[in-house]
């Protein structure tokens, strides 16, 4: 037999990973939004794959993102919530990061947009595996103009380029270059990367509140500003889309476009839409976790296909990990290789169940299939109580008591008839899961607080 | 200059039009379906456009098909709810059915499935324009082992071929022959049909309760019976379509799918979903009205796209008329043609508002763009009550009062947020366009009854 080289391995695609924030599961007009249309995203969807039942690790920003950047679930890195500005603590520099990964196999790596997983240099993108970062540290509602925390209480929001502060955004009308400017940082990326292989991460702020947009794009929708700022941030995908054409790019490129978290409804009409799904943000409810995602990479991943499969954020790094070639954390991590089911394998169902994990450590409910247990916990809520209007928020108790119940999602996506009693032995086998994760990583409501879960801080992983 | 002969007239499409019962908006995998896939109607979506913003015409079965084959609310008919075997009465064989239109255009007209506008021989589809007739009356439940009608009420349910009663549907086990031998009845009318232009309307009478599906499907989903329904519905449109393919009639025939009304929530697990929309079937609410729709025409409806325009089933009989030169019926219709955005002219916004009517004549709320206001009135309401498992209904009490309300549906498409008092103007528009429609065909529930509307029965139009 004749020497034959081994097949030299195929080029890995470079990987454009948008986070957006705040948006609900309603809020693409591929997904039912009213009021504006989103013409790049649904084209995206078009050439892609649409995910029904994506769900993002847990409904608050920091959170959120640690676990889209790591592949764990927040609380196994012992982050809850949001970090605000003094927060002294941010994601352990120890934890490895998609950056880190990709990086190691030669990808040029850059964010462009918000971080929010620490805010002191040490948790910067930089520290991360980030060659590098041009965007906002945190929320860019924790700023001197927040409409109800203490004025004193947030200091002065910079935009920061590698390390350091570079300006300041002092209004709205300084907010409103946040979409132009993350745009134009991240085309000026893929310009300068295109003959290298790439990760670009691009978590834009908004549409978090507060809501700003540019002239151009002010007044344009029949949904005000909040309808105003989706058509501005669909119009930065266009741009970006369009540059990897431009480059040549576009048939090598991984794109792929999610949320943090549901919409934070309290804001009315300054909040996005769940899309019929209970709750929003800061709720374990779908609503507060259901997210839009779309996949697109032509020739690779099946177009116009829609997936129901359940999966994550958590998901995202083992499966980039899986397409560069790139080896997965050394710790263990929550996320599974959905690749095959990406590249259009049907047959495939990574991931069976899943944790609400919520507030510290708080288990708040399980799902496997199509069944979710919600445990009794008190949360925020939105209903019965009237959204602001004009950008102001309306109340939203954080201490309500939820029952124990039972939710069948393909029947009742909307989580309003609880089955529990009629259903012992799901309840059971679902009980089974939380005890697992309990036993793995604690669960405060049950007392059993978190003995696996690592902590984090600027002393690193104890 | 030279004579120029008129350009002869566009070949006019052949009409396929899926009515499928009790279908709820989350009941294709396409809109977020879980426990079951719907691969022939996904790729249907993929293959044309998908609507999200499409109503049927009254939540209840006859009224809705009266809506859907006249363009007329179903008030200005004179009809309301579903017709009993023993009602006497049936849509007007005056009124004009798309049927009688493209019949007069030359079209052969088929229909196999669910009539249910009067099982009276004067009633039936032969009398109102169709050519064919293979189906059930009414529904079938409306048979001896109704669960919870007095089986005296019910005469026994048969097959009816043209006028004719010709098989008995004794029991589940015949009911499951309900889709076999539409889809087989509707391929054989394509292929004797396949050198004229035709109308074939296909009116499932499932996944109406009780449910029964083929040997082949039974046990097939994750979802139980209903799944199991879902995917032979699926199968059924999957073979029609292969039949158009096989004919070489495919990119001549315009395919329109959609449903009459919402899922009948308290047959719990024998009942589909609203997808997130608020209750269902019997109600004003958007799960009682807001259905799926794709509509396919290779090379003249758009691929791939997804349409949020507010449209309705009494537009298709307008953009039928329109896209096969058909003549408008004489008397005043409600619907409006769809057929210059359907072809892809996204600015066209055929429909600015909706009434909702419900019961014998009662306004219950009315829709202007995507605001929605709620009158006061007593209704059905599936919330708070367990539904029935196994095919057994909970309860669904008939007279809940709801308060007057106003929805935002672009942000609160779950009606879940009563902005009523922040927004006199908005009330004020949507009063006059009700004040308009009571001017036109009464409101019960203003004690305004119908002075204009038609008249139903065996004596015909008033």
């Amino acid at each position: 037999m004749a020497f034959r080289p081994e097949k030299p391995a195929a080029k890995t695609p470079n990987i454009v990973l948008f986070f957006i924030d705040d948006l609900g599961y309603g809020d693409l007009s591929v997904y039912g939004a009213l009021g504006y249309k989103t013409p790049n995203l649904d084209k995206m969807a078009q050439e892609g794959t649409r995910f029904t039942n994506f769900m993002a690790a847990q409904a608050v920003c920091s959170a959120s993102r640690a676990a889209l950047l790591t592949g764990c679930y927040p609380n196994r890195l012992g982050i809850s919530g949001a970090f605000g500005p003094n927060a002294g603590v941010g994601l352990n520099p120890k934890e490895e990061t998609i950056a880190e990964l990709v990086k190691a196999q030669g990808y040029a790596t850059g964010i462009f947009g918000k971080w929010h997983l620490g805010s002191d240099q040490e948790f910067l993108p930089l520290q991360q595996g980030f060659d590098e970062y041009y965007g906002v540290p945190y929320s860019h509602d924790m700023w001197p103009l927040h409409p109800w925390q203490e004025r004193a209480k947030y200091p002065p929001l910079h935009w920061i380029e590698g390390n350091k502060p570079v300006k300041e955004i002092k209004n709205l009308e300084d907010a409103s270059e946040l979409t132009p400017v993350i745009t134009e940082k991240a085309i000026s990326f893929i310009k300068r990367n295109k003959n290298k292989p790439f990760f670009l991460y691009v978590p834009h702020p908004l549409p978090h509140v507060p809501l700003a947009a540019s002239a151009k794009f002010r007044g344009k929708s029949e949904r005000g500003i909040f309808g105003d700022v989706m058509m501005e941030l669909d119009w930065s995908v266009g741009e970006i889309m369009k540059e990897l054409k431009a480059q040549g790019l576009d048939n090598n490129t991984l794109v792929i476009f999610t949320s943090d978290n549901g919409p934070w409804l309290n804001y009315g009409d300054h909040a996005g839409s769940a899309g019929g799904f209970r709750e929003g943000k800061g709720t374990s409810f779908e609503g507060g976790q259901r997210e839009p995602c779309i996949i697109r990479w032509p020739g690779v991943v099946p177009a116009g296909r829609v997936s129901n499969k359940l999966l994550s954020t958590l998901d995202v790094l083992p499966t980039i990990a899986k397409l560069t070639n790139a080896k997965l954390p050394k710790e263990k991590i929550d996320g599974l290789d959905f690749s095959a089911l990406l590249k259009g394998d049907d047959t495939q169902t990574p991931r069976e169940s899943f944790l609400y994990y919520y507030r510290k450590n708080n288990l708040e409910a399980v799902r496997k299939g199509n069944w979710k247990l919600v445990f009794a916990h008190p949360g925020r809520t939105y209903e019965g109580s009237l959204p602001g209007k004009n950008g102001q928020p309306g109340p939203s108790p954080e201490d309500h008591q939820f029952p124990k119940a039972l939710y069948n999602l393909a029947r009742d996506p909307s989580e309003r008839y609880d089955v529990l009693e009629q259903n012992p032995e799901i309840v059971a086998e679902l009980e089974k899961i939380a005890d697992a994760a309990r036993e793995d990583m604690g669960d405060d409501l049950q007392n059993k607080t978190g003995k696996n879960v690592r902590e984090i801080g600027r002393a690193g992983r104890k």
